[in-house]
């Protein structure tokens, strides 16, 4: 075996532990040290023997790293992160705010290439194994929809949105695909579909002793921007059933390309994904990434990537010939 | 818009009026003609205006075809005409004989970088886009079980093997997913399933004046190889019931990838697809796929190639920006 791929992960919640469970599930990968901003002493792991630095260190690594997997949010952390790595390693990132992916490839690319990196974004599944899903469909089918579906999940800004809620002691909010709607999708129908004909919203409430429950079901399903315009169900548990049943993270969802071809023949394409722990599922695909990054770059690539410019192949810790004999 | 991509046809049978068929809806795609081993004259095209060639002929196309779409059998033609046609053309092709696929790429890859071709193979969706899920399912979640189902489909087969049992005017046979395996594989369970557990077998009959139904479906149920092994339902029709409904060739199926991340959190990948033309539908990936074989060619790309060495944005018309804000 050739020497493991050195990993660094820079932040470390639940994505990023999420990728330290991944890397220790792919024996070809070696995970070097995990970056923080936080005082490192106060960073616990999953693995103690792994060391914690503090991000100030970073640029020391140069040398040490093969591919640092960014694990900050979208909003603040990597659009400063993503460029400032990029001069000094391969990176691969879950960049997630599609109206700006233009641009931060951008701000990738540059530094990257400057500096002879190459710069993975939007990894994960949406943007991500979604997207592919997205491309396949409408290049094969050019003559159709593409229909994309996220749930069951829990959605982590509409569950505030619960819990600010007066009465609310605690909360979570699921969105669910329609059933319905998808049933049409499957059947070639090619429907055009409303927001609230696509998805469903469901709450899961303990109520403060003294809150009235009438009240408190009106003020989440009238909330606008948040379920006014959804079918969204309230259920009210108490707080054993709460810690027993709504403490994952779950997610997931469907793309579904229907299209025609020839003489009028229907033809479905459908992707789906359910996840019972999303940071940890989009963490396993940050890791696949890292290991065609660190190939491309071993090939003299440089500059800002995503799913779409990667072979599927390079993924796979097998050879070509292997993957052909195996899974062709 | 650039020049459109030239295209030919070699083999005109299902697969290669579907090529005629998919090509129609790519509009920077543009058919320079059809090659058969059939007299010209006698070849029907369903764009009369598009030229049949002798395939003695296909030498002097060199410089008119950019990629040739070989749409023979894998028993017989493609070993012959696959390593023939990559020593004068780029070509993609359905070659789907699993034993043979190194032997053959192999076979494929040596004229191809002799003469300065690119020769892509097994193009379509099993092996295609069912093997590309594959390796993404295992990539991503190392530790898990594929299972891969196929139908509802038609098979020709067992479908053959039907009309020869005596008594049987007309017949074809259905593969089916077996609803209760697939049950179990998406609930996280990673079950061991056995041939007869995976699909259950259906056939649709009409019966010859005289023949008797249960002597029929005795033979047909208890036939070694084709039948012995799996749960087989035999119904028996009339001829305007099978005129009606069994004249299509639908086919499809399911590749799923149950696994486990961190604290064994099940995470479930899915795939399906659900096809009224079996035929269309791959050509209308090798189609796809004949964009990215041209543009990976124009780039300087040589040798043999599968769907795990193309990356995904290759096969969209759209340019690598557009893709980004579009689809990512």
């Amino acid at each position: 075996m050739t020497n493991p791929i050195r990993v660094g992960i820079a932040g470390y919640g639940n994505l990023g532990r999420g990728v330290e469970a991944a890397l220790s599930q792919n024996p070809d990968m070696q995970l070097v040290g995990v970056f923080s901003r936080r005082d490192p002493a106060t960073v616990e792991l999953l693995d103690s023997s792994v060391p914690v630095y503090a991000m100030a260190e970073v640029e020391g690594f140069q040398d040490k790293v093969d591919v640092m997997i960014l694990c900050g949010g979208s909003k603040s952390d990597l659009p400063e992160q993503g460029p400032y790595m990029a001069r000094f390693f391969n990176t691969v990132d879950s960049f997630d705010t599609h109206a700006k992916v233009n641009e931060y490839h951008a701000a990738l690319d540059a530094p990257a290439r400057e500096s002879g990196h190459l710069a993975m974004l939007s990894g994960g599944w949406d943007p991500g194994l979604f997207s592919l899903n997205r491309v396949y469909g409408e290049t094969i089918l050019p003559e159709g929809e593409t229909y994309t579906f996220w749930g069951k999940g829990l959605s982590q800004g509409h569950s505030d949105a619960v819990r600010r809620v007066p009465g609310v002691q605690r909360g979570v909010q699921y969105t669910l695909p329609s059933e319905t709607a998808i049933a049409r999708v499957r059947s070639g129908e090619q429907p055009e579909l409303s927001t609230r004909e696509k998805h469903t919203r469901e709450c899961y409430v303990v109520l403060e002793a003294d809150a009235d429950a009438d009240t408190v079901r009106h003020s989440i399903v009238t909330m606008p921007d948040y379920f006014a315009d959804y079918d969204t169900q309230v259920h009210f548990i108490d707080e054993a059933t709460f810690e027993r049943d709504h403490q994952s993270m779950p997610h997931g969802g469907f793309v579904i390309r229907s299209g025609l071809t020839g003489n009028n023949n229907t033809q479905t394409i459908e992707y789906s994904l359910a996840l019972n722990s999303n940071p940890e599922f989009t963490a396993s695909v940050l890791v696949a990434y890292a290991r065609a990054v660190h190939r491309l770059a071993e090939a003299g690539e440089v500059g800002a990537r995503t799913v779409f410019d990667i072979a599927p192949g390079l993924l796979s810790p097998k050879d070509p010939a292997q993957l052909r004999k195996e899974l062709l």
